[in-house]
């Protein structure tokens, strides 16, 4: 380990090498939690050296942080020009979110993070901000007269994403397969059975 | 601890007892997953000796899983006479239990559940038993014609189910008393939403 870290140092910054080390501590925080969570584990998971990992990264609450927000976290606000194109969209993406592996990171990262000392009040930032962009997504909708004014979006959104999750939950794992080659029309699926109301 | 066991060998079996030890094996669970869960650590938190314990229950496996089963698990088919009551007796009980002191070991069971040997295939049993009695529930208000025929019951079931985990826990910290006074409040608006289309 002490060998090949030594042979990074000095080296200029290689982004593969960040997204590589990014990946491993998604897969480790997914696997065995906070607890089992430590440089080391990542850096063996990742094939790199400690010392690669000290160079990006000053602390392990700072490394796991960084790879959630590029991994569990994003919820682009798409803008497709409608609200249902808008909220397909972002069922499709939390669908590939919780199938995917980064699935038991995002399940954690809601169990732990209140209980991560340094994480707690990140996390809890990481996912306003999800909220946030969602629900300025739907209230351009109301705007647009997509869907109308007293609509909840609060309503909606839980909704939305609680489907998601209880969705891919809830199939057994020997359908899993099945589920993923059908993401896409649950997601249309989805999306058309709430609206349905709002929109009639 | 080999003391205090030792005075209850012997004595009929005390359902308050075993009522304690069920919401200490609960508690553990949540607080420490299966990682953390033993036999020792239930009887201190149940402030019971360790052959209490094994005088009711062989396995640590077969402990965690009679707690959950009473605890976590429970869906209970309402039948209030309508659609309407009987999804709104539902989501009423899956706020209390999300937001209850089971709601860590309700998260842990879905994310760790897998992962137990011995554990799993219950775990699925568990939760297949609760999908029925949701979906017995829905078909029956179809039947009845409370809801079209064509209404799709997953994606009612889901949605409902979903909606109640993510509102929940999207709910920060200081907010979470405030939630906790209006959960039937929600319980109602919740359904309303996911009917009106239906109804319509």
């Amino acid at each position: 380990m002490t060998a090949r870290s030594g042979t990074t140092a000095g080296r200029p910054r290689d982004p593969e090498v960040d997204r590589r080390i990014a990946l491993a501590a998604v897969e480790l925080f997914g696997d065995a939690g906070w607890a089992g969570f430590s440089v080391e584990s990542v850096a063996r998971l990742a094939g790199v050296g400690k010392a690669s990992i000290y160079l990006r990264w000053q602390t392990k609450e700072q490394l796991l942080l960084d790879a959630l927000a590029a991994h569990v976290a994003p919820v682009v606000d798409a803008d497709t020009g409608t609200l249902r194109g808008d909220l397909v969209a972002l069922a499709r993406q939390l669908l590939k979110l919780y199938i995917g592996p980064s699935r038991r990171a995002a399940l954690r990262m809601t169990l732990e993070a209140p209980t991560i000392p340094g994480l707690s009040r990140r996390c809890e930032e990481l996912r306003d901000a999800q909220v946030k962009a969602a629900r300025a997504m739907v209230r351009r909708g109301i705007r647009r007269g997509d869907i109308p004014e007293d609509t909840s979006v609060t309503l909606l959104l839980d909704t939305l994403c609680g489907g998601v999750i209880v969705h891919i939950l809830s199939t057994p794992a020997h359908l899993q397969d099945t589920l993923r080659a059908q993401l896409d029309r649950y997601a249309d699926q989805l999306v058309d059975f709430l609206l349905g109301p709002a929109q009639r």
